[in-house]
This record gives structure tokens, C-alpha cells and sequence, in this order.
């Protein structure tokens, strides 16, 4: 009972758990809760064991369609500049505090879902990172107690519309494209993935690894990204952070390498998941 | 029936109709209708006046809560760098598209509620702004059709945190503190106002004129602003805009202005309102 999931099923949205490539269904068993985020308020992970006790399997992988894990959350904060490589890359200065920049939920998009190319531009590039979602409220979290405040994590693709987010200093018109935000497949419990470190982050082109790095080297760990986040912006359950991504993006390669239509992109964190992903041209 | 209002008597959220200074409920007429944001998605003004035909007068101004206008927009869009002379204090280069950045709902702070200075700055700036509240939903909005998409106007003060704004290159977190965006009184219809440009807008803080300009004298005009937004997010109902605002804030003044405890801050548009707030430190 580690990999919760939102869901939909003969076009009804639904939430649930994952366990050895099974779904079992949480909200008809938990009729009063309408999703996954009113879920981590209302008891979390032990509440789906507790609900779930002596079921039996209600759904094949195959048969559901991945929503984004979390379809609604009211605040989606993303980190940009927060890998070493990547800070480079972009020839920005390092900040004494993270970068911040917002979406908004209708930019998300479920695993196995669309990537929508716009008309507008072809400048279109992966950016994989770690989220981290939020399973207490606070404001003013101090760093220690950060740990407190984690649900749990899930992959990421923060796809940017680089002409578009170079328009003017801020990032916003570049990161809010609809069918721009890859989340998923499932929210791995804190408890589950551990220390957060060691563990890989990748994005892969059609097969070819485009980034490659490892958790820990983020310049502002997540517990300070909490701490400097809940200063200005109360956290709410089910709040997510994008934690920034590493270098490799499709931008700063030469030639430069942007997505298009009919391209696989795949967001992989060990430990987390496998992000999978079509571009489709609208 | 030109002007709608959110408010709140008795504790409990209402939204209604100020005429000569006096409400007319809707809420209690329309009781299918949770919010003005809904009313707005439900016939908005027409309705609004349909509901209350030979209605009589419910309560006093001095009897209500003023709320934000729209205390729940999906969206909030603000603008940078949309006067010249604010353009020329901040000395930034003038850029080919509008500087979007957002704010979240929790920001948002009714006619006479309270600007929170919070304790972690000194450095809390005014910005008196026009705000375009969407009346009608839409995507790549023509510039030329833009106008059938506005419900309306009203003052809005985009009250910035001006060192956590500095932080790094994005705005978001000196623009997104609790209790930092007075957003009425009223929702003015755009048919009420009319053409936008002739009229002032001005701030005053203690009664001193801070910021003193005219709506015309914007970069991009608000068909640009739907047209360009629209271009890479959908606009829904209730979505505000927030123009931009013009020189004269305190940050750049010699020496720098900010708000404390007790101060009074005046923004007022000509045919949109006087939007007033103390500031009081938390």
C-alpha cells in the first residue's frame, strides 16, 4: 500500500492503489472522499491499507487510463536552476534562494497521456525532475521539520515551450501550455523512497538518455525548498513542487533538440517510477 | 445593476448588487448560484438584474464585509512593466510581449480588509493596478473579439514584497504573500465604463498621491493582454488580469517608500472605484 494513483475507468474518475501491477479501487470503497488529494487529508496511506483490507483486486493496469496523480492541486510550485549542471547550461547566475514559478493544474497531464506540441511554437523540451507532494498544511515550516510535511513523490516532466518562456524575464507564458506537465504514474509514499539522494533521475528521447544525475545533487534539498516556499505561500495538502531538473535539456544541446510530433519521452527516478509519454501535435 | 460585489454579513459569504449605496442580495434569490464567479458563468449582469426586479433594499453598506470581487479566480494574471514611466523607474529594457507572472487566490484581500506587512520584510510596496475580470471562457482569443470576453473591471492593488520579489529572476515569491492584493470594491460592468484609456488611476498612501496616470498610457492594451495570455492558457470565468502599474512606487523612490503598520492605501480608477486598505503588521 505504497503507490497511490488517480484514475479513470470507462470515463469515471477514480483513485486507488497500485500493488504488483493491480489496481485496487479506493473511492467506491471510500465513497465520501471524491479523490486522491481529499484522500492525503483524510488519513493518507494508512487509511487506503485500512480500506483495502481483504480486497481483492479490481483492475488490470490495462484496463484504466493514468489520470495526473494528483488531477487538482491547488498550488504547483516549480524550481528552476536547482541542478548544478543545469544552472551552467543555461549560463544564469546561482541564486542564494531557489527559483520559483508557478503552473496551473490544467497544464497536467497522467501517465501515458499526451504531450501537446502547440501551433504556436516548436520549441518543445523535456525537463525531468522529482515532485514532491504535500501531505500536512503549513506556513513557516522550518527546515527540520520539513519531513513532516512530504506525502510523498512522484516524476515529473515540466515540458517548456522555450520561445514562449523567453519572451520576457518571467517564465509563466513558456510553462502554462495545456498538455505540458506530465505527472505520475503513482505518488510513492516518503516512507517507501526513503532518503532522498541516491537515487537516479533520467529522461530518455526515444531511447536516448538526454539527462542523468542523481537526486542529491540538487543545490536547494527539498526540506530547504519547503522552508523558503512556506515563508510566502501557505502549503496545502496536496500542493506540489517540482524540485528543477538537471542539465541535458534539449535547449542548450548543439544543435539544439526539441520534441515533436509522435516522440516517446520518458521521465524515469529509481525508485519513484517510469514517466511515459507521447508528443502529439494539436 | 452596473455593479456587482462579493461580500460577507453575519459571517457567512454573499454575493449581490450595490446601488446608491445600498445591497441587494443575490445570493438569497439565486440560491442555485454559490458565488459571483458563478453568477458570471450564469448570465451575469442581465440575470443579476432579471433577479432582483421590484426587489427592495437589503442592507446598508455599513452593514457588510467587503470581499476580493471574485474571492476564488481559477486564475490570477498579473502584469509587469505595462506603463512607460514604471518601465523607465525599474530599468529594465522594454520588452516585445507582456511580463506575465501569478499570484494565488489566498492573496487576496477584500475593500477595507487588511494589507498584512509580514514579519519577514520591511520593503511591502503598493501598486495600483486596473483589473479585467473574463466574463465569457476562450482560447487563442483574436485581439479584435477580445472585448466580448471581459464581465467587467475593477481596482485591484498589487501589493509587492519587493525583497523576495528580488530574490531571484522570478516574481513569484515577493507576489504571492497572504494578505497582499486588495481586489474591489466592486465589480464595475464594461459596458458601464466604456472605452478604457481616458480615465485616472492613481494611489495615495496617507493620503499622498503616489502613483497619478491614465489607463491609455498602457504598454500593451488589454486586448493585447487577452490575446497574448489566451495564446498559452485557457481563460475561464471569473479569471482576473491585472494590468500592470504605473510609475511612482516606493521602491524606487529617493529615498525608497514602503508601507507600515497603520498606513492607509488609497487606489482609485475613474468610473472603477476607490479600493481602500490599512496595512497592519503581523
Amino acid at each position: 500500500m505504497t503507490k497511490l494513483l488517480s484514475f479513470s475507468i470507462g470515463g469515471k474518475s477514480a483513485f486507488g492503489v497500485l500493488e504488483d501491477e493491480k489496481i485496487f479501487d479506493l473511492s467506491r470503497r471510500l465513497p465520501d472522499i471524491p479523490d486522491l488529494r481529499a484522500l492525503l487529508g483524510a488519513g493518507g496511506f494508512p487509511r487506503a491499507k485500512a480500506a483495502l483490507a481483504g480486497a481483492t483486486v479490481d483492475y488490470q493496469l490495462s484496463d484504466i487510463v493514468f489520470a495526473p496523480v494528483i488531477p487538482n492541486p491547488a498550488k504547483i510550485l516549480c524550481i528552476g536552476l536547482n541542478y548544478e549542471e543545469h544552472v551552467a547550461e543555461t549560463q544564469r547566475p546561482r541564486t542564494r534562494f531557489p527559483t520559483v514559478f508557478t503552473r496551473f493544474a490544467d497544464t497536467l497531464v497522467g501517465h501515458g497521456g499526451a504531450v501537446i506540441k502547440p501551433h504556436h511554437s516548436s520549441k518543445v523540451d523535456y525537463e525531468a525532475e522529482l515532485a514532491v507532494i504535500i501531505g500536512k498544511p503549513g506556513r513557516d515550516i522550518p527546515r527540520e521539520r520539513a519531513a513532516e510535511h512530504v506525502a510523498g513523490y512522484a516524476c515529473f516532466n515540466d515540458v517548456s515551450v522555450r520561445d514562449f518562456q523567453g519572451h520576457t524575464s518571467q517564465f509563466t507564458a513558456g510553462k502554462n501550455f495545456p498538455g505540458s506537465a506530465p505527472f505520475g504514474p503513482v505518488l510513492v509514499s516518503a516512507d517507501e523512497l526513503g532518503v532522498v539522494g541516491p537515487q537516479r533521475i533520467q529522461s530518455r528521447l526515444n531511447g536516448q538518455v538526454m539527462q542523468n544525475a542523481h537526486l542529491g545533487e540538487m543545490i536547494f534539498p527539498i526540506s530547504e525548498l519547503i522552508a523558503y516556499i512556506s515563508q510566502w505561500t501557505p502549503l496545502a495538502v496536496g500542493d506540489v513542487i517540482a524540485t528543477g531538473t538537471p542539465g541535458g535539456v534539449g535547449m542548450r544541446r548543439v544543435p539544439p533538440v526539441y520534441m515533436g510530433d509522435g516522440d516517446e519521452i520518458v521521465v524515469e527516478i529509481d525508485g519513484v517510477g517510469v514517466l511515459k509519454n507521447k508528443v502529439v501535435a494539436a
